[in-house]
C-alpha cells in the first residue's frame, strides 16, 4: 500500500445506478484520460449484497462505455474479517473503547496479528451478523438478529419526520427515553431487589406510550431515543450470549449503524459490559462502517477467493 | 383444592383502583353477607408489581370499609415457578407444544414432579424474564429482556389505530410482513448459500419501510405482523441462547404476551426449534397469563415466604 491514501465515498443502495455508477464512470474516464491509449484494465472490488445483485448492471454498463473494467465479487463475510484484522493492525488511532467510568472514548494501541484472536465481530448494518473468528482466515457466522440499522430507520421513518439517518440519531441525542419506556420504578414502585433489578432499569421498551396515549403527545424525540436504546441493548445482549457460547472476551462492532454516535456506542459498551459483568471488551472503529470495503480493496484482484 | 374451581378475571393496571377494588369489595361483601356475623379473615394473596404498587391503597381501603381482610404480598418470581409447576403436574391438557411439522398444537402428558427439571421459564409480560428452574423452589433469574408484550402494545398503538391488544393480534394474523421486512433476498438477490441464510429469511425488521415510504401506504397489518414476528423470534432466539448456557432442553413460555395467540405460539416455537436445531422444545400454556395468581393461591396464607 506504501504511502497511500484511502478515500471513501457512501451512496444509498436505492442510489446506485443514478449516483453511484455515474460516479464510478467519471472517475474511470478521468482517469484514462490521463494514461492516455491503451488503458490498463481497471478491477472493481465489490462486496456484500450489491456485488451480486448489481453485477450484471455494472457489467453492461461498461461495455456500453467500452470501458476496460473488471467486477470482482468477494464474498462479504471473507471482506468484513479481512478489512477489520487489517485495520487492527495496520491502522493507529482507528480501533476504540468507550470507558465506562471516565465517561470517554480512548484510543487503543496497535496490535500484532498474533495477539487479536479469538474475537468476535457483530456487524450491524441493515441486520445484524455475528462472526467468530479465531485465527487469519478462520472464521464463521454463529448468529445475527434482523433487529439492527434497517429496524432503527425504517420504524423512526414512520414514527418521526426525521428525512435521515443522522437526524434520527441527533434527535436521539435530544430524547428522554424515561417518557417512553416503562421502568422497574414504574411497576414495583421501587427496586426490585430479589432479581437485582433497579427502579430506573427499562422494564419494557415503549410500553409506557400505550397508558399516556390519550394524555400526551408523544416527543418524537423520545421516541428515538427509546428505539435506539432498546435496538442497542438487544444487540449488546446478543453479542454477549453469543461470545460466552465461544469464550469470546473481545467484541468488534462494525457497520453503519453506529455512524460514530456517541450514545450509541455507549449503549452497546455499557450493555455488554452489564451483562458480562465487566469479562467482556467492546471495540468500536473510526471506519466502522467500511470493513467490507476495505477487506474487498485489500484482498485485491489476484486472490484467488473470489465466487 | 378438593374438587374446586378456578376463576380467572383480568383487570388492566391502570383500572386497577376503579374496577378491580370495586370487584373485590362486591365479592367480600356478598360473602359476608351469607356468613351473618363474625366473618372469618379473607386473605388476598398478591404478587407482581402490583402487590407492591398497590398495597397501601388495597389495606386503606378494606379498613374504609370496615371489611375482614388480609392482603398477602408473595415475590413474583417465586409465585410464576410454584404457578407453572403446578399447572405442569396437576392439570391435565393444560401444556402444550406446537407441532412444526405437522402444524398444529398437542398437548402433552401430565408429568410427575421428578421428571420436569431442569427447565427454563420464559415469562413475557410488558417485558421478558427468564428464569432457570432446577428444582422444587430451586430457581434463579438468568436473564430477560425489554421487548416484548409492551413494546409490541406500545409500538403498535403508535402505528394502527388498534383499540386492544387482542385486534393487534388480529391484524398481525391478517399481515403480510414482506411488504415491511428486508429478506434476505432483497439484499442478495439470492440465498447467501456460505452462511445458510435463505432468500426468503428476514436479514432486517422493517427495513423495507425507508425505502418504500413516499411511493406507497403502509398496512396497519403488515406492520403488525412483522413486529410480532420480530419481537418473538427475538425473544425466542435470547431464550435458546440463555437455555444454552445451561444445557437446559425444555422452555415454557408463560405470560399474557401469548394470549393463546397461534401465530404468536409457532414463531417462538420455530425459533427456538431454528436456533437449537431441533435440541430444545418450546412448552405452552393454556392459562399462560396465570401462572403467578395460581402460584400465590397455591402457596396460601400459611406458607411463611411473605416478605
Amino acid at each position: 500500500m506504501g504511502g497511500g491514501k484511502l478515500h471513501f465515498r457512501d451512496f444509498q443502495t436505492e442510489n446506485f445506478k443514478h449516483e453511484a455508477m455515474k460516479f464510478i464512470i467519471k472517475l474511470i474516464q478521468k482517469s484514462i484520460d490521463k494514461s492516455n491509449n491503451n488503458p490498463p484494465i481497471t478491477y472493481i472490488m465489490a462486496t456484500g449484497g450489491g456485488a451480486h445483485k448489481f453485477y450484471n448492471l455494472m457489467t453492461k454498463t461498461f461495455r456500453k462505455y467500452k470501458l476496460p473494467m473488471k467486477i470482482i465479487a468477494k464474498d462479504e463475510m471473507e471482506c468484513l474479517i479481512r478489512g477489520l484484522d487489517w485495520l487492527i493492525t495496520k491502522i493507529p488511532n482507528e480501533i476504540f473503547t468507550y470507558d465506562l467510568i471516565a465517561d470517554h472514548t480512548k484510543f487503543t494501541d496497535l496490535q500484532s496479528e498474533s495477539s487479536i484472536y479469538p474475537y468476535l465481530l457483530v456487524n450491524i448494518g441493515s441486520g445484524v451478523s455475528m462472526v467468530k473468528v479465531t485465527g487469519p482466515g478462520e472464521h464463521e457466522r454463529i448468529g445475527g438478529s434482523t433487529l439492527g440499522g434497517g429496524t432503527l430507520w425504517g420504524l423512526l421513518s414512520l414514527l418521526t419526520d426525521a428525512k435521515d439517518y443522522n437526524e434520527m440519531l441527533e434527535m436521539a441525542q435530544r430524547g428522554n427515553n424515561e417518557n417512553i419506556d416503562l421502568l422497574v420504578g414504574d411497576i414495583y414502585g421501587t427496586n426490585y431487589n430479589k432479581i437485582g433489578l433497579k427502579a430506573h432499569n427499562i422494564a419494557s421498551s415503549f410500553a409506557k406510550v400505550f397508558k399516556k396515549l390519550r394524555f400526551t403527545n408523544k416527543k418524537p424525540e423520545d421516541i428515538a431515543r427509546s428505539l435506539l436504546y432498546s435496538i442497542s441493548n438487544n444487540i449488546g445482549q446478543i453479542a454477549y450470549l453469543q461470545a460466552l457460547r465461544f469464550n469470546l472476551k473481545r467484541i468488534y462492532f462494525g457497520g453503519s449503524y453506529i455512524s460514530g454516535h456517541m450514545q450509541t456506542i455507549h449503549t452497546l459498551s455499557y450493555a455488554v459490559n452489564f451483562w458480562s459483568k465487566g469479562d467482556m471488551q467492546s471495540y468500536f472503529l473510526r471506519h466502522e462502517g467500511y470493513l467490507g470495503s476495505v477487506g474487498a480493496f485489500i484482498m485485491g484482484p489476484a486472490s484467488n477467493n473470489s465466487e
